[in-house]
């Protein structure tokens, strides 16, 4: 059947078809329009290669004004579901899948990024990144711009970072009540940069690296993939401890440390991700205190202790706070908590130690870029009201994401965060593997919990982020639970792991 | 003696102290103002601690503007050179060399790149960077602003790089005869970061990388710290061979290559650094048949090649025209040929191996850069004048800095080359590191030959890039020049490389 043998169809029919407008429906009407056309191709309510109505027709037919017809028509060609032709109208198709990989959701098992929710009708549930807050970009972009002409007379290089930057960003700590000098500051190409650069220069292939279990699963690929020996922590689910916000188990961490001397400890002590747990400051004193009994650094990811949810008391002090032995080497990012095209994240630690770092760091990529550490240096001057925004729009999605959870599935068990990016789900059974590959056949992604552990368990459980607007969030739970009980059925008690 | 304990001394004895304007002077009047104070403190002409005369004094006894004087007062406070108390005038100091270094030069025996020429009064002749063309960063980065408003909606991530930036590169490459679609192009952080996920993704420890010798020391320096093994081939100096432009032994090549069977070559035929040689074309295709043979990835960096001298022919087609088997891997940047605060780079290669290779750059640092991306496909779009621009700046540095080392040490050999950032210089005796010890004593920086290969040899050989200003070239030539026989007498034979 080719693109043509469809027949156009009447704007009454296409109202039909695509049924009353959703009584919760919420955002821009011509977008609303475009998802409801998406989703009837999608459920097959619409032939692929129908010829939708004129513009004009379609607004009188669904008594919307022809701004929004025409708006939803140019979304729904601009995502490559609609073809238009001078002289034969539009006609629906489906996008393509072929060519490049659009985001590394497609790039191996790590499949864990991407730009969310950025084609079709596809709902990202597996990525935790926020859109950024408005008019920030365009603020701090304008300003890094008017320093840029002072730059672009020298070489541009500054592998340590731009001095501005490191003071900002000590200042940023010094300000929180933690003293810190620009010296203690390496700037890098956000966390995930931070992270390997610390691997790479404080550890060797073969040494053991103490993570949380479940951990956050980029940090742990990149573990695997220097040849070192991830060593986990088991923190405890939902429901299977009361006080989720507290799963550290500090003896068995002081013990292990005592026993296994890990070179070091990768720990996310604020809003763990993905557990969203908090740790308490009695339990940082005694991780801290037993790091520099087993001579073990500390390497500290503090990417979402910026945007706790609104209304959330003081936080217990940062972990370097403890730390009068040079253990702790935290890591900050701006790409968590406000744009993860801005690629902009550090680490703090002893003057000696970000030396040795930024020798590793010159040999790998030389510097950063100077307009993007601009922007940064005026982001810190000025963050909290684009802080704020983030928290509040990481509290909302929450509190969509879990009220649709609880309607939707009230056997599973969530978490309750006060912060972070993402709810940690207790399935009743290990079937997460199968519901994410049925999950995808109806257009979700989701990340199930074999990816945020070393050994292919947690079966059990699923990480889902509240990032993305919610009308995603509550159409992707919908269509996730739609399909839990036939992956429950269906699960094969042997799958080791993802991409198996 | 505390600061205070030196005198104010009179206009009229600081005009005799900084003696005549020098006839050669170019640059704005401040600048040389603060030039020849600072040249007189450290030549002891001026005592540390002496007190400046007021602004309005000098600029009577000079016969200049006080905003000359002001400006230039203003200057050697902010390089430190001057400390402005109220009430007690200004007062000449030594710039502070503790703290955190500046420049990676400080940072180990690498040293080879930082802020050129950015303190006080040295001169750093061992970085080949220019400055930005001037207007280019402010016209790219205002468009790219404009752009940024329909990216902040999204989640920021593409570890591939921007659809748009993989484009306009694959564009870049089409329209110079080499035709390229966008999914054979990863965008990465600059060229060193696009070599270093080569070397990791296309070999292992232990393996054989063959490298031109002298090369590009930061490459060689990762490569080291990869545990990959350097298979050095040696290109004839300045001296050796009628025809620099052409030292590639193609028998040589070939023969190593079928008799090692490296995994990876590193080459630069496109003005080599640091010989400046241009590899022609049968040269080329002789690599490549090797290569194909022996199953070696041809990594080829043609970070110059976009800069050749004004009125340059045709020059050879890029090694990848010769490729018809995926054997070439081909490194471009924006770092080197427009600006080094511009960390823009790209691996060209086929889809199978580019998949691989951003897979490997996603768990090192997930993604680029979202602004500077869209900066430089705004670049791409329009790329003439500003090249133009460089290539006019580095044949005119060319020209200065062959000039005077004729006039100052006709005896020593350099290249000729049409292209590229530096000279390669041969000596007439291996005394290249005692130089550079004795050039840092009199602030100039130089990086002497065995940093350019892997084995301490080259002791005969200088590296100088001509990519400072005219009179920075001129002072630091002179200043090499007048410790230069110094250094070949006190030359220690059997020193074996940079930092012992």
């Amino acid at each position: 059947m080719t693109p043509e043998s469809t027949a156009r169809i009447s704007a009454a029919t296409l109202a039909r078809r695509l049924g009353p407008e959703p009584v919760d429906a919420a955002g821009p009407a011509y977008r609303l329009l475009a998802h409801r056309i998406r989703s009837a191709v999608l459920d097959g309510r619409l032939a692929v290669t129908s010829g939708l109505p004129s513009e004009r027709d379609l607004a009188s037919g669904l008594q919307l004004s022809r701004t929004t017809v025409a708006a939803a028509y140019t979304l729904l060609r601009d995502e490559g579901w609609l073809d238009s032709r001078r002289g034969s109208g539009s006609r629906l198709r489906l996008p393509e899948t072929g060519g490049p990989p659009r985001t590394t959701g497609d790039i191996g098992p790590a499949g864990l990024f991407g730009y969310p929710g950025s084609t079709g009708d596809e709902i990202d549930l597996s990525v935790a990144s926020l859109p950024a807050p408005e008019g920030t970009l365009e603020r701090i972009a304008a300003a890094a711009v008017a320093d840029l002409p002072a730059y672009a007379a020298g070489g541009g290089y500054a592998p340590f970072g731009l001095p501005v930057l490191r003071q900002a960003i000590a200042d940023h700590y010094s300000a929180a009540g933690l003293a810190t000098t620009a010296e203690q500051i390496l700037v890098t190409n956000g966390g995930q940069h931070a992270f390997t650069l610390a691997l790479q220069e404080l550890s060797v292939p073969g040494d053991r690296v103490m993570i949380e279990c479940p951990t956050y699963p980029v940090a742990l690929d990149a573990i695997r993939a220097a040849r070192r020996i991830p060593g986990p922590i088991g923190l405890p689910g939902p429901g299977q401890l009361e006080d989720t916000s507290a799963p550290w188990d500090a003896d068995l961490i002081a013990a292990t440390m005592r026993q296994t001397a890990p070179r070091l400890a990768y720990l996310i002590p604020d809003f763990q991700n993905p557990t969203g747990a908090l740790m308490d400051g009695p339990t940082r004193a005694r991780i801290v205190e037993a790091a520099q009994a087993s001579n073990t650094i500390l390497l500290i990811d503090e990417s979402f202790r910026d945007v706790p949810f609104p209304g959330h008391g003081a936080l217990p002090p940062r972990m370097g706070s403890f730390d009068d032995g040079h253990r702790v080497l935290t890591l900050g990012s701006l790409s968590k908590s406000v744009w993860g095209g801005l690629r902009i994240g550090w680490l703090r630690g002893a003057p000696a130690v970000i030396n040795r770092l930024a020798a590793t760091r010159a040999l790998g990529d030389m510097s950063g870029p100077v307009l993007e550490q601009l922007m940064a240096a005026h982001f810190l001057a000025d963050p909290t009201a684009a802080l704020d925004q983030q928290s509040r729009r990481l509290a909302d999605g929450a509190a969509v994401l879990t009220a649709e959870l609880a309607a939707a599935r009230p056997e599973w068990k969530v978490s309750h965060p006060r912060g972070g990016a993402s709810l940690w789900v207790a399935l009743p059974g290990p079937f997460a593997t199968e519901l994410a590959r049925s999950a995808h056949a109806v257009g979700v992604r989701i990340a199930p919990g074999p990816r945020f552990g070393p050994d292919g368990t947690m079966e059990s459980y699923l990480r889902l982020p509240f990032t993305q607007p919610a009308d995603k969030l509550v159409s992707g739970i919908r269509r996730l639970s739609a399909v839990a009980d036939r992956a429950a059925a269906a699960r094969l008690s042997d799958v080791p792991g993802w991409l198996t």
